[in-house]
C-alpha cells in the first residue's frame, strides 16, 4: 500500500489530533503517502481531501478537538454514499483508510470494508463505549476534566453543607460516571448498567450527615435520567439541600492527557502497520494492556463494551 | 483591640481561606487573639465560635471554598438576630469583627456597625459586584475557570463548525461575562449593563461564517436570560448549529489564582490594621490599584459597582 | 484479622492519600479497625501510631503528598529495627500492615513478613520502577505534570527556534521519560534501558531544522546523565541553540489524576481483602489491566520491572 | 496611517499572541492594513515580513509563546541596523510599528522613533520589569505557573518535613518572587530590592519547626544568588533538611491567564488607537488600573520600574 487516507468522525475527542499525527508520521516513515479527509464521511463523499505532510501535523499533538474537523453524516449509511466515497478515494489513488471515531464511524468503516475497501478503525470517543478495546482515545482526558469539576464542586458543597447531583456524559455507557465517581470520592454513582434505589441513596446521604460529613456528591450518567429529575425524585425522601450541576460540552475538548496521547500514538502507529501489511477490515484496541486488532464486522456485530463494574462494587464499599 | 473574630458569608469564593489566614496571622503578629465563626451569621447567632491559632490556618491558602463554612441567613436582617449576634460576640470578649462576603454579608456588617459594634467588610464573591472595590476576592479565579471551559468548548466548536452560547454566572453584574468573553475571544458578549440586538448577533455570526470562521462563541451573563432561551431566539434568524453550555457551580470552587491570594492577603492584613487602630464600620477595597477603606454605610447606600464597560467596546472592535 | 495499620514510606507520590483513604474505609466497611503510622518505618519503630476513622480520611482523596508523612529510615534494614517495629505493632494489637511505597518500602514489608508479621505492599512511587505491577500509584500524575512542562517549553522553543534538553526523574527507570516523551512529541528520548548515539541525536536535530522545524525537544532520564552534561556533549556536533531544563521536585506533588486515584482505590481495597482473608507477605499490582497479588519475597528477589520499550521504538518511528 | 506592522522581541511571554491578535483585528476594524514581522528586529532588518489578515490571528488568543517568533538581535543597536530596518518598513509602505517585548525591545522602538519612524511599545515580558506600567503581559501567567509549582512542592515538603529553596526568574526584578511568594504562603521571600539576613532566615525556619510546622518554603529571585548557593549558606546555621528547586524555562510558556489576555487585548487596541491618530514614540501601560501612554524616550531614560514592596512587608507580617 503506497497511499492511505485518514478521517475523524463523530463527536470530537481529545487525542484525535495525536492519532492523526501518529498515522501521518508513521506512514511517511514507512514510505507511504498520507491524505487527510476533512469533515469525516461528509468530506469523503464530496472529496474534501488534501495531502498531509510532516509540517501539517506539527504542533497538534497537544491540541484538543480535531484539525481534520468532524461531522455527523447519516447519509453514509446508504449505498449511494458509500459508493461515492470509494470513488473519491480511488480518484486520489488512495488504497487504505484509517477512521478515528466512535460507534457510527466504525459502521462506516465496516461498510467500506464489506465493499472491498480496506479500512481500519481507531476508537476515539470520550464515552469509552466501543467494543474491542478497554479504553478509547479521549476517555482519560474526559474523566480528568470531570474530576476537576468534581473537586471544585466539593469545595462549594463542603462550604455550604450541600448535596450535589453531578450529571456527566454517557447516554449508554456509565464509564465516565464510574471512573470519575470513584476518583472523585462520590457518595454514590448512578449508571445505566446497574439498577439503583432512590431510598437507599437518601439513606446513605442521611448517614453521612449524621456522621458529620459536610458534603455529599452523587455522580449521575445522563443515560439514566437528567440531574434535575434525579434531584426532584430524591427530594421526596428528605431535604438534602441539593444542587444540580450538568457537565456538558466542557468535558469534550481540552488538551489530551499523557495517557490519551500515548494511546493515540500507539493506535495510529499500529493502524499504519496493519495497512502496510495490506490488512483492512480491522479495528485496533487495547485489551488487557495489549495492542490488538480484531475483525471490525465481527466486533461490531458480536462484541459489546462492558464497563468495569468492579469499580461500582468498590465504590459501594468505600462510600458506605 | 485585643480580640477579633472573622466569618465568611454568602456564596463561597476562592481566596476566602487565604483571607482568613491573613486576618488570623496578621492579628496574631500584632498581638491580638482571633476567633473564627462557623457558618457566617447563622453561626454567629448560635455562638458556633472557636479560637483560631496559626496551625488552624496552615495549609489553607491554596484551598477553594471556605474552611469557616458559609450559610445564607436572612434572619440576620432582623433586630433580634443582630442583638443575639452582638451578645455572642461580647460573651467571647470579642471587640471587632471581620466579615468576608458579598452584598448580603456587607449588610450584616453595616447593621452591626449601626448598633455600635465595629465590623470591617472584605469583598469576597466571584461576581465582582460589590461597590467600593474594582476587584473582589474570587473573581480572578472564576474568570480563569470560565476561560478554561471556553477554551475547551472552542475545540469542539471548531471541530464541528458550530455556534456555542455559553451561560456564565452574573445575575446583576456582567463582569464575569465581560472579562472571560474578552479573554476567550468571544464573538459576542451579552450582559445586563448593555442592550443587545439579536439580529445583529445573527449577522455577526453569519459574517464570520462567510469569512470561513469555524467556531462562534457567545458569552452570556445569566442575568440577561438563560442560554436555552437565547439559542431559541437566535434560531429565528437562521440555523447556526447552535449548542448551549451552562457553566454553573463548577465556576465557584477551585484553588485560588495568584491574584486572588495576593488580594485576599492584602485585604486581610489591612482589615486587621484598621481594627487595631480601633476603626470599624468600614469596607476595604482595591480602587485604581490602591488599597482603600470606605465607610460601609455610605458605600452600600450611595455607591454602585460598575463593570469596566470599556471591555465591551473593545470586544466590539476585536470581534466584528 | 480485626485491626490493621497502614504507613507510607519513601518519596511521596500523588495518590498515596487516596490509597490510605481506601484502606481505611474498606477496612471499616469490613468491620476492622485501622491505625495510621506517621513517618513510615521511622514512626513505626517509635510508635507514632494513631487510630484512623472515617473523618480522618475525609477530603484527602484529591490531595498530593501523604498525610501520614514519610521518611527515609535505613535503620529498618537492621534486625533491631524490625523487632522494635513488630513490638510496637503488637503493643497496639495490630495484626496486619499495609505499606505504600517504593522499592525500599517493599524491603521493609518483606522483612516483617519473613519475621512472621503479615504485611502487604502497595506500589506507590512516581518512578514506576517496582516489580510486580505495570503501573505504580503516582506515575500517571507525574507524567502529566512533566507533560505540562514540556508543552510550556515547546511554546518557548518554537518562538525562539531552539533545542531543549529536558531532564526528568528516573535514576534507574526510563518510564517517566518514555511516556512523557511520546506524549510530548519528543524528538528523542534518552533512557538508561537503551543505548544512544550522540551523533545520531545531532543528525536528527539537523534534519528537523533543515525541514523547517522550529523546535526540538529531547527528554532525558536523569539516570543517563545530567542535562547540562548532555547539552555539552551535544554541542560538540554543532550549535543547536540548546537550552536545558531540569524538572525536579515539582513533578513529585500535586493533586492525583483520575487514573492514580482509581488505581490507589483499587489497590487499597484489594489489600484489605487480602488481609481480611489472613493473607500477608504479598504485594499487589496491576498486570495486564488485572488486579493481582504476588509473593513479596519472590517478587523482590526474582522479578524485575521492565519499561514498555515498544514506546521507544514507536517514538523512533514518529520522530525521525 | 493606513498600514502598520507588528513584531515581538526578546523573551517570549504568554499573551504576546493575544496582543498580536488585538493589534491586527483592531487595525483592520479601523480600516488599516497590518503586517507581521517574524523574529523581531532580526526579521525586520532582512524583510521577513508578511501581510496579516483575520484568519492569520485566529485560534491564537489562547496560545503561549509568539507566532511571530522572537530573537535576540543586538545588532539593532547600531545605526546600520536601524536604517536597514526603516528601509524595509518603507519598502512595504508601512507607516507605523508596534513592538511587543521587554526592555531591549523598547530600546529598538526608541531608536526608530528618534530616527523619525513612529513606533509604539507594548510591555510584554514575564519579569514585570518595564518602566511605565504596573503590569506587563505575561507576568500574571508566570506567577500562576510558579504558584502551581510551589503548591506541588508544598505537598512534598509537608510529607517529608523539609525546607525548600525555590529559585524563580528575575535577574533584576523581584516581582515574580514577591507575588508568587505571597500567594504561595512562603516563609521568606528573597529579592534583589531588599536586603536579607541569613541568620534571621534560619531563625524563622527554626521557630516554625518548633511550632510544629511541617514545611518551610523560601522563594528566591535568581538575581540575588542561585538556590544551591543559598542552601549552602543556610546550612551554616543548622540542618533544615533543605532541598532546592530551580524553576527555569517551564515558567515562560503556557496558555495565558484571563488577566494577561485582557491586558494584551487592551494594550493592542490602544496601540492601534494611538497610531491611527498619527502618534508614535510612545509606550502603553497600565498605571493605577488605567490605560496610559507615555513618551518612550522619557520613560526609558528617566523612569524606573519599582516592585510593590508593600508585599514584602505584608509577607513579613504573615509569615513570622
Amino acid at each position: 500500500m503506497k497511499r492511505i487516507a485518514i478521517l475523524t468522525s463523530g463527536g470530537d475527542a481529545p487525542g484525535m489530533n495525536a492519532a492523526v499525527r501518529a498515522v501521518t508520521r508513521k506512514a511517511i516513515y514507512e514510505g507511504m503517502e498520507v491524505y487527510g479527509i476533512n469533515y469525516g464521511y461528509a468530506g469523503l463523499v464530496v472529496g474534501d481531501i488534501r495531502r498531509l505532510d510532516i509540517p501539517d501535523v506539527g504542533d497538534i499533538i497537544q491540541r484538543g478537538g480535531t484539525r481534520l474537523f468532524s461531522a455527523r453524516y447519516p447519509e453514509f449509511a446508504t449505498e449511494e454514499g458509500q459508493l461515492k466515497g470509494i470513488e473519491q478515494l480511488k480518484k486520489f489513488g488512495i488504497e487504505g483508510l484509517v477512521v478515528i471515531g466512535g460507534d457510527g464511524s466504525y459502521h462506516g468503516a465496516m461498510a467500506l470494508t464489506k465493499r472491498g475497501f480496506p479500512a481500519i478503525g481507531i476508537p476515539g470517543t470520550i464515552d469509552n463505549d466501543i467494543p474491542g478495546t478497554d479504553f478509547t482515545i479521549g476517555f482519560d482526558t474526559a474523566i480528568n476534566t470531570v474530576l476537576e469539576s468534581i473537586d471544585r464542586i466539593r469545595d462549594t458543597a463542603t462550604s455550604h453543607v450541600r448535596t450535589f447531583v453531578i450529571e456527566v456524559m454517557g447516554r449508554n455507557a456509565g464509564d465516565i460516571a464510574l471512573w470519575a465517581g470513584v476518583a472523585g470520592g462520590a457518595d454514590d454513582i448512578i449508571i445505566p448498567e446497574h439498577e439503583f434505589d432512590m431510598e437507599s441513596v437518601a439513606n446513605k446521604i442521611r448517614d453521612g450527615r449524621d456522621r458529620g460529613k459536610k458534603h455529599c456528591l452523587i455522580v449521575l450518567a445522563e443515560g439514566v435520567m437528567g440531574a434535575e429529575e434525579f434531584a426532584e425524585q430524591l427530594s421526596e425522601y428528605g431535604n438534602f439541600h441539593t444542587r444540580v450541576s450538568v457537565l456538558g460540552h466542557i468535558v469534550r475538548g481540552g488538551s489530551p492527557t499523557a495517557r490519551d496521547r500515548v494511546l493515540a500514538s500507539k493506535f495510529g502507529g499500529y493502524a499504519v502497520d496493519l495497512l502496510k501489511e495490506g490488512k483492512g477490515g480491522l479495528c485496533v484496541g487495547l485489551l488487557d494492556n495489549k495492542l490488538v486488532a480484531a475483525d471490525i464486522v465481527d466486533t461490531l456485530e458480536n462484541k459489546k463494551h462492558n464497563p468495569d463494574l468492579s469499580l461500582y462494587q468498590l465504590n459501594q464499599a468505600l462510600s458506605f
